[in-house]
């Protein structure tokens, strides 16, 4: 008889897991479990096709039903799994128990939601399911509220801006991005999108209450003593670890309240050896690599090379995951915005007081028209780059940020990093790189 | 009496040198000697101003002699140096002695003219002055050949092209780009190109001679037994380094041609001693960090990191210039290309017969619309990246080109760079960045 493999979540990191086990093993049974109607889809595509940017929110669906079917992987939609059985090694849904020889929980996130008053009148936004039923609210809105300025609340809010819709975003913290950037470079980003947008940003708000308005279909949205008249309301507030039937299974969860894995991403129960049963995704916690410390990294690319190392583990290899970066990017309008490492609050709090290196400069050379600034932040700790944050309105971030996360994975010197070649073309960049101006502010304060 | 800096050449080089040594010292009288007569311009826009893409040649100009001036920095324009005495420490010009107590040698390069009858009727484009005459004849040409179809070759073709100009490109080399791509990249970009400009590319084709016509100013390049007919002929057939007043001062050249230099950019005299004297720039010769073999690397971004070595020096410091990996991007027409390290051929060549890992991606997420693909071929010998070769009609390959620069110069094994966090959003990258395809590639390749 064939092994059984029974996934629990088919976001990015369970559909991944099938899909890498399969290249490897023709044989071994596949059956995801989810909750959702939807599979295989992309859902960081969802503010762009709010935006206009992507066509319908079929595009962002990957493949259906049959193609994994064709593949051998069975996947049970709208069906949620009630209870995890180590010692039984099943799981149970549906009333019944499904056996499994591998399991891997990727279980995915838990959207956080502010305790206020009227809070069930703000639209979530967590799965296709409901990016429909938002967009369809779209068509009718006129002034709208996103609470939270994170990057999906930001994505969220110049999507609306760009259907003509007058849209506030209050966010708890005194900056946006607060999770992504220092304030001094959440500050430029703001500026930039206030200006370019018109999108109003208030800051250093924590939502009070929603209120149903006199008149028909009209909310508004208390924060303080200010009244936001509002007739859609989403809620981007963040997410953490969906770990509730872990947790009820004995799993052990971690300090910031993700699944606990080893660096083979296998879970540990609390009072039995459990072999075989791994987690990736939203719902595990990984380790920092600057701060040593547990940490949360919500990233669909982290999901992606987490299963990667799940699915090759349970065809019997030994690979392993690294303590993260945290590398990401995001483009809000026209922003491009990406950040690995830890910030200099994240890092001051881990007892490492860094280097401040910047650098303010162009994306192409000086004279060739259409080039944009690029702001660069590295912080550097014992002549080695511990984070970096960078923003510009053109390309060359993305990579820029790959880069970073390579130079600090290296563990390079900034003099070793300042001897590495850039190269140079006018149309795509300025004869010394931003980088290298960057890593240059560095040197010149440490070398005196 | 206050040291004196001489400075031969007032190229990307010379005049790097002569910036930042006065950085560093406000004392020492600085002079350069250019036998031009523009100064402080860039001459890697030249082929974009042909384009239209740049306004004007004056935008490339950075700084007129005044600015120069005020600074402490005198620069002699149209004044050849005919000799350097290392014995007395002075150069002659203009029939006259002037002592350093340092020099620097920027002369930069020569070009290589094809031996073939009527080549005096070739346009040459080596600085502003040739770019404003071709740009002149360009408004009354109909038709015209490109000799050399590397890089500045193909980025004047299609500037020829944008002019509505019919451009044929004759090429000795059966591919474009030779010393650039190996055959199968460039055959790749010939294709692009082909497509998307129209231009006509001759390859395997040496020019055999350049006749005038029987009527007034109607020339024609034969190929063969082939006649190409042009009313505008420019040669872009490479360059060699500029050594004879190093060769004739004693001072030591080296295997491929250029001045050889040690590690701190110092030239060394065949018969004597001599402190002091530093070349940079196309005029010397450097190693190669993959073969550790002399080569020559002449580009823009080179000559800079070189001339801050030497300025570094020469105000007291200790700066060295690696082994270069000729990190280099290109934009011609909208097709992006870049390369680093060592080619195939050149690896073989050196013994080095490298595992080559492929990736056709895209440059956003699948289904974000205009993303384009992104064709990669990385080059991978006992583990380590030794070269790679990037072309995409998108973004982001002038970044990955700098990552793989880095990634080569740390050593990391494939394995330690698949562990690399790369960022994703959908609007700028695929969850898995290409590099990671394409090292993947290489994984399987090797691990089997």
């Amino acid at each position: 008889m064939s092994e059984k493999l029974i996934i629990i979540g088919c976001g990015a990191a369970g559909i991944t897991i099938a899909s890498n086990v399969r290249k490897k093993d023709q044989a071994i049974e596949i059956t995801i479990f989810s909750r959702d109607r939807d599979i295989a889809y992309s859902p960081c595509g969802i503010p762009f096709v709010l935006s206009g940017a992507i066509p319908s929110f079929e595009s962002l669906v990957m493949h259906d039903l049959q193609y994994y079917k064709d593949k051998g992987i069975e996947i049970r939609i709208n069906t949620e799994v009630t209870a995890i059985d180590l010692v039984g090694r099943s799981i149970i849904a549906d009333g019944k128990h499904f056996e499994y020889d591998k399991l891997a929980i990727a279980t995915g996130p838990l959207s956080l939601i502010p305790q206020v008053p009227g809070i069930d009148k703000a639209y979530p936004l967590r799965n296709l399911e409901d990016g429909k039923k938002v967009k369809k609210a779209l068509e009718i809105a006129e002034k709208a509220v996103i609470v939270g300025a994170g990057p999906i609340g930001l994505e969220v809010a110049t999507a609306f801006v760009n259907n003509g819709i007058a849209t506030t975003v209050v966010e708890r913290a005194p900056y946006i991005l607060p999770c992504v950037l220092d304030p001094d470079m959440a500050s430029i980003v703001q500026t930039k999108l206030e200006r370019s947008t018109g999108v109003n940003l208030m800051l250093g708000a924590p939502l009070g209450a929603i209120t149903d308005s006199d008149h028909e279909g009209v909310k508004s949205v208390t924060v303080g003593k200010e009244a936001i008249p509002a007739d859609l309301v989403v809620r981007c507030t963040g997410t953490i670890p969906n770990t509730d039937l872990a947790r009820e299974a004995g799993i052990e969860i971690g300090e910031v309240g993700g699944i606990k894995v080893d660096s083979t991403m296998k879970v540990k129960a609390i009072a039995m050896a459990v072999e075989n049963v791994y987690a990736a995704g939203d719902c595990v916690e990984v380790v920092n690599q600057i701060t040593n410390q547990p940490c949360l990294s919500q990233l669909g690319s982290t999901a992606v090379k987490q299963a990667k190392v799940v699915a090759e583990n349970i065809c019997g290899g030994s690979d392993v995951f690294d303590p993260v970066l945290h590398s990401a990017v995001y483009k809000i309008g026209d922003i491009q915005i990406g950040s690995v490492g830890v910030t200099y609050r994240d890092a001051k709090r881990a007892g490492l007081v860094p280097v401040v290196g910047r650098a303010t400069a162009l994306t192409k050379a000086r004279y060739y028209p259409g080039g944009k600034k690029i702001e660069i932040k590295l912080l550097v700790f014992r002549d080695r780059l511990i984070g970096a944050q960078i923003v510009s309105e053109d390309y060359g971030v993305k990579e820029r940020i790959d880069a970073l996360a390579l130079a600090i994975k290296s563990g390079m010197t900034v003099q070793q990093l300042l001897r590495v070649e850039t190269c140079y073309t006018p149309p795509l960049a300025m004869v010394v790189d931003p980088l290298t101006l960057a890593l240059e502010d560095v040197k010149r304060q440490t070398s005196s």
